[in-house]
């Protein structure tokens, strides 16, 4: 094709995207500046972070905690406004005169939230020293932990969620599941020096709970059994669904814990697990590893 | 060492990496400005992204679809051009006057797929949102979930990969493998309505197909069985040795399913199940649990 | 509230965070602009990739290798003074007249390397080559396989972890993770021609040692077996844990290896395997895979 075919060529499609944009179907409005944006929520959590430790996760140099607490919170509240915005409609009750006001307030309670939450992190960092060999101090823990960072990013995102936020707490969660391969979705609750060691693979379902000091191993799953349907074959939505995990339980890597079910304080989970039933406080369950066949190459027969 | 010893020894370096560099070992150009680039493959792919769905995925204020078509546009046709000399060298019929209207041929071809792959792409969030309980609404799916990503920007490099375009389209993937873990091959034939929901660990080889409505749970491998080498010991590429999914699939977590096997329609494969042979239309399988060993840590002795 | 009483609260927000951090506990200094940070890291992290193989993974134009070497020497050694002062405080001996010259020093023993640590990773891209049948050519691996750039990045960081430098190494191979999925420890010791497959999921502990050629695919675990406690009932840290794997080992997707134990040369781990115990040279082990159960969903018996 020559220049002006090309040309010719790209108005068609243009104007076929044009038609196909005005189906309303998922985001795609007009001049697009008006959503939530991935990147933009990630530097308000980066921020965030920031705030929680200062040196944590930012880019730049560090303006100090009383402008980047005002920055955050402004930045915060103006992402939670297109999320309500884009969600709510003509029945967002933001969408009146006092709108800045109410998203400011929720985007305030998330920042009155954050000297709390420093609290917890720092139990969270002491339970990755004492349950990793390899840890040689808190400051690598913080900077290079993915656990830390995906525990601290969900327990944000879990003040949103709790006030109802739309859009907002999952856009955080799935940065952190992006950034460090560990998928806990903001409604889950979290208990006090929670451990995710190495992480990927790490799926944390909605409804979870877990408790305090847990510790958590690569590829663990704390899944949902199956999915109740309704009398149409549609998902029912908002059931509890996911394991309840007490305290000071560990869980090792690749187990599969699904349903709601709950497993009691003290108990330790082996690697590959795969659990379908409670279990009572103090136990330890361990999965048989497969059965082997071992042969050898040299000389091409059984061994043992 | 003073200064002057380390201008020296950084001197020395510099020859010893020279004259490694004249060794002609992948991608070591001269200048090295005229190789595809990580960065700027993720820039056009996020620009094609955005096409699809604006206000997917893109940093920055939205310039409108006929400005980024154009944008886009130009900038592929110079990545595949990048691509092209690099791959093919003396041998590349793009090496001559119109040179620059075959790689604007090629990325038009692209351009021309985008209102079709978004007609796709609404039914792949339509089986999200039918698929999983969390889902609230399809904004949240095209914002935050992995796999509608990952499965776009398969979409898009598979194009490229019919068109035997080089290098671009697994770099797309691999940037879509990095940023949710979900690993597609470019060369990999996906149906209509795919759902993987959290995906990490999730690896579909190049020669696996897969069907409409299918659904894929973290951890699933679609892969090869093993690779059959030729009278040289030496690997053949290009044979189909993935496996071909029917529609109406459901594949949970962990299952292994290897080798150029068929999977019947509406059949479900159940979590950790290891699968090397076909499965007629309808089949659920399931792997039993490992067996597993209790004991109450309290008494220390055996229960259950 | 109104914005005076928003201003008046996030005072008080302020207030609290200034006492909290003032507790000294990990990453908080005043401006925080002392330590090192993880952008910093990671871009050096990426010149230091591009002196291996111009045109890997850096954004904008290639300055010419003298420029890139002098200027990734100069933010190594900051980054490494930063983390040095930070670790060793008053105890630092680069906290004196010749703090520069030391981490200078540390930084050009890292350059000094880079045309050994190009040979080395020469033979890993070819041993990619030899083990993938979906490669095409040197440039597609270089440019987006996981697995060349989590190895590359990891036997950089192990330079630097032998050097006792604190925080870098472990932030290095972190940030590989954080793109990859792959977790290799800096600590880790990598023979020549290593192959890592898809890697999503692998992890490979601090005292692990790799031999030559060996080839590991996505999910595989050379983990520890359990943590030896000392009388106060902490870990005690420091001791070899991890694996020894022989040459010409090829591991499968998802088995673990656990403890240290040694695998012989030219062995075969089967996929899913799970292992505790030395195999002898030349052994291949494979995981029967789990018993399964298959019904027809279509007339609801059971078939076969």
């Amino acid at each position: 094709m020559n220049r002006q075919e090309t040309q010719r060529e790209l108005g068609a499609i243009h104007q076929e995207l044009q038609k196909s944009y005005a189906d309303g179907f998922g985001v795609n409005l007009a001049g697009a500046d008006s959503l939530p944006r991935r990147e933009e929520v990630v530097t308000v959590t980066a921020k965030l972070l920031e705030l929680i430790f200062p040196g944590f996760d930012r880019a730049g140099a560090y303006p100090g905690a009383a402008v980047l607490l005002g920055d955050t919170m402004r930045e915060l509240s103006d992402q939670i406004s297109r999320a309500m915005r884009r969600i709510s409609g003509s029945k967002c009750d933001s969408c009146n005169a006092d709108c800045g006001q109410k998203c400011d307030d929720l985007a305030l309670k998330l920042m009155q939230e954050l000297p709390q939450i420093r609290e917890i992190m720092k139990k969270d960092v002491v339970a990755a020293y004492n349950g990793d060999p390899a840890a040689k101090n808190f400051d690598e823990i913080i900077l290079s932990y993915p656990g830390v960072k995906a525990i601290a990013i969900q327990r944000l995102a879990h003040v949103l969620y709790r006030l109802d936020v739309p859009l907002i707490p999952r856009m955080m969660t799935e940065y952190a599941h992006s950034a460090t391969g560990i998928d806990i979705h903001p409604g889950a609750t979290l208990g006090v020096g929670v451990f995710i060691d190495h992480g990927t693979g790490v799926v944390i379902g909605e409804t979870a709970v877990v408790g305090d000091n847990v510790r958590i191993y690569q590829g663990v799953t704390l899944g949902a059994g199956n999915f109740p349907k309704n009398a149409c074959g549609m998902l029912i939505k908002g059931l509890k669904r996911h394991p309840t995990v007490g305290s000071n339980v560990t869980i090792y890597s690749g187990a599969s814990v699904l349903g709601d079910i709950t497993i009691g304080d003290n108990s330790v989970i082996g690697g590959n697990v795969w659990l379908t039933e409670s279990l009572p406080a103090g136990t330890k369950i361990t999965a048989l590893p497969p059965e082997h066949r071992k042969k050898s190459l040299n000389r091409e027969n059984n061994v043992k």
